[in-house]
C-alpha cells in the first residue's frame, strides 16, 4: 500500500531469524560429543580444545574433505541423516593413516533453500559421526546461500583434527620392500565415484532411487547410502602396538591413486586381483554401466577401504587379531622394488 | 565405431588426471606458506604441524567459516585471486577473538566446470591470505562437483587452527560493567552482507560490477572485493601484552549479533551512534535500496570490523598504541549492566 517498499535481508533471501533458530538446534548435539578436553560451547567465534598432556612430542594432523556426490542420493531418497556420518568418518580414516587419532570436527554446511528439519537432520548425522568416532564436533558453519544451490539441495564438508606423537607418525619412511599388504573391506562406495555410479545408475539404467538395486539386497537409495566405514575402532590398537608401517585409505583414485600415497620413493605394489572377490555392487555397477575394469579399480574402492602395510612376521598376528576381533581380512599382495602398483 | 561404448569418470564430468594436474600446480603455493612445525608435504592423507612447545597449557582454538556469496561477485569480475584472502582473515580473526594466534589453515573449495586457471587463483589467494595471517596451508581439498555448480562458479570455505594458553583465553569473563569499547575500522563490507548488497546494487539498482559505485572511487567490483582486514599483526602486541579484555569480530549479523557473543551474561554495551563516521559505502548501500538504519546495522558491519573491550585505565594507553601505529581507532562506548546491544 506504501509504495516502493525498502530491502531487507529476508527479502534478499538470508533470514538471520531462522540461523539463530537453527542454531539453537545444534546446541544439544555439540553438547552431546563434549570431552573433558573441551573448553567452548555453543556462540563463540572459536572452538577451544585442550591439547591432551598425556602426548609427548605432539604433531596436529588434520585433513578436509567434502561428501561430494554421494550428496545427491540423499538429495533424492530424502534421507539426510547419514551423509555427516559419512564426513565425519572419511576424515577421520584419513588422518588415522598418518597414525592419528582425532580430538575435533567442524562441519561447513552450505544450504540453498532448505527445510530446518533437513539442516538438523544433516547437524545431527555429523554430531553421531562425531560420536561414532570419538572426537568433538567443536564447530562449524552453516551458510545461507540461496544464489549457489538449487532449492533442497546443499553442499556438506569437514574438517578434523587428531593427534599423534611424533615418534609414532605414520609417513611411510618405515616401509620395507616385501612387507605385506592387507586388505579390509569397505562398506560400500564410501564416498567416491558417486558422479559416475549416478550416471551409471539413473541415466544410463534409468532407475529410481526406490528400485531394488539390480542384483542386490535393497533399494539403490539404501545401497548407495551405506555409511562410510570408519576404521578407528579396529585399528587404534594397532597402532598402539606399533604394528603398523603404513596405512593407506581407499579414497577417489581407487587402490592405485590411494595406495602409492603411502609408499617411499621407489617403492610400489604388487596385488593379487584373485585375493579378494569384488563384491556383487562393483560387478552389478560394472556391468551396468560396461565399465573397463581398469577404469572400475580406478574409480572405486572395489571392497577394499583401507590397506595395511605390515612387516613379514607381522602379517600373521595382525591377522589373527583383526579376525578374533570378527573382522575378514585379505592378503592383498607385497611391497616390491617397481614403483606403481601393479595387478596380477 | 564398435557400437556402445562404455561410461567412464571422465564423461561423467569428472577428470581425475586434471584434478592431479592441479594439486601439482598447489604444490609451491603450499611450500610457500611452511615454516619450521610443517612436517607433511603435498599429497599426504593429513596434514602434519608440531604443537609448539613453547606455549605453556596449551588449547587449540578452531573455526570454520565460508566465503559466502561474495564468491559471486568474484564470478561476475573474473577476479578469483583475493577470496582466498577473505576466508582466511575471517577465520584468523574469529580465533584472535578468543586471544589465538594462527598455526595452520586448510581450505574447502568445490567446483563446477572452471578452467584451470580459475582454481589455480583461488589456491594463489588462499596461499597469499595465510601468508599475510602468518599460518601454514597445511591442506584442503578441491572436488570436482559439475552436478552442483554452475559452469565458472565455485564455492570457498576454509578452516583455521590456532592456540592460546589457557590462562589467556579470551571468553568474555574478564569483561566488567564500565568497560571501553574500541572499533577499529572494517576495510569494506569483508566477508558479510552480500546477498542484500548485490541485491540492491545488481537487481533494485541496474548496476554491472564494471560501472563507478555511487559515490564512491573504484567500480562496484572493485569496492565489493575489497579484502577482509585482518587484526592479527594489529592485536598481537596488545594480546601478549593482557591489555584486552575481550574481542568481537563483526561479522553476520553486525554490531549487534557479535558484541554479545564476547559478554558474559547479563552484561551488554552502549553505543554512541555519533562515535564513529558511517562510511560512504554503507550510505550509498543504505540509500540505494531504501534500506531500514536498524535492518543496515544488523547486516552489515558499518565500517566497524573488530570491536575491542578494555578496562577503563587501558583504554587510553591501547588507543595510544593504535594510533602510533597509524591506526584509527574509536571509543565507541561502554560496558553496561543491562544485556543486549543499545545505539544512543
Amino acid at each position: 500500500m506504501s509504495g516502493r517498499r525498502g530491502l531487507d535481508y529476508q527479502s534478499a533471501g538470508v533470514d538471520l531469524e531462522k540461523a539463530e533458530r537453527e542454531k539453537e538446534g545444534f546446541r544439544d548435539l555439540l553438547e552431546s560429543t563434549r570431552d573433558g578436553r573441551t573448553l567452548s560451547g555453543l556462540g563463540l567465534f572459536g572452538g577451544l580444545y585442550q591439547v591432551p598432556p598425556e602426548v609427548g612430542d605432539p604433531v596436529l594432523v588434520s585433513s578436509a574433505d567434502g561428501v561430494g556426490s554421494k550428496l545427491k542420493v540423499a538429495f533424492l531418497s530424502g534421507v539426510h541423516d547419514t551423509v555427516g556420518r559419512d564426513i565425519a568418518s572419511h576424515c577421520v580414516n584419513d588422518i588415522l593413516v598418518q597414525g592419528a587419532v582425532p580430538l575435533f570436527f567442524l562441519d561447513y554446511l552450505a544450504v540453498g533453500v532448505v527445510e530446518e528439519d533437513v539442516v538438523q537432520a544433516v547437524v545431527r548425522g555429523v554430531s553421531e559421526g562425531c560420536r561414532e568416532n570419538c572426537c568433538v564436533l567443536l564447530g562449524g558453519e552453516t551458510a545461507q546461500m540461496p544464489d549457489f544451490y538449487a532449492a533442497g539441495e546443499y553442499d556438506l564438508a569437514g574438517f578434523v583434527v587428531g593427534i599423534v606423537s611424533r615418534d609414532r607418525i605414520l609417513d611411510g619412511s618405515g616401509v620395507r620392500a616385501g612387507d605385506v599388504l592387507l586388505g579390509l573391506p569397505s562398506s560400500g562406495l564410501h564416498t567416491n565415484g558417486y558422479t559416475l555410479a549416478r550416471k551409471i545408475l539413473f541415466d544410463a539404467g534409468g532407475l529410481h532411487v526406490d528400485d531394488p538395486f539390480p542384483g542386490l539386497d535393497g533399494s539403490v537409495g539404501e545401497v548407495l547410502l551405506r555409511v562410510h566405514r570408519s576404521y578407528l575402532t579396529l585399528l587404534r590398537g594397532e597402532l598402539e602396538r606399533g604394528s603398523l608401517r603404513a596405512l593407506a585409505h581407499v579414497t577417489g583414485g581407487g587402490i592405485p591413486g590411494n595406495l602409492p600415497r603411502s609408499l617411499p620413493a621407489g617403492l610400489g605394489a604388487e596385488i593379487r586381483r584373485d585375493s579378494w572377490s569384488v563384491p556383487p555392487l562393483f560387478r552389478s555397477l560394472q556391468k551396468l554401466g560396461s565399465v573397463e575394469e581398469e577404469e572400475m579399480f580406478r574409480v572405486f574402492n572395489m571392497g577394499v577401504g583401507m590397506v595395511l602395510i605390515v612387516s613379514p612376521e607381522d602379517a600373521e598376528p595382525v591377522l589373527g587379531r583383526l579376525e578374533a576381533s570378527g573382522e575378514r581380512a585379505w592378503v592383498l599382495g607385497r611391497v616390491v622394488t617397481e614403483p606403481g602398483v601393479r595387478f596380477i
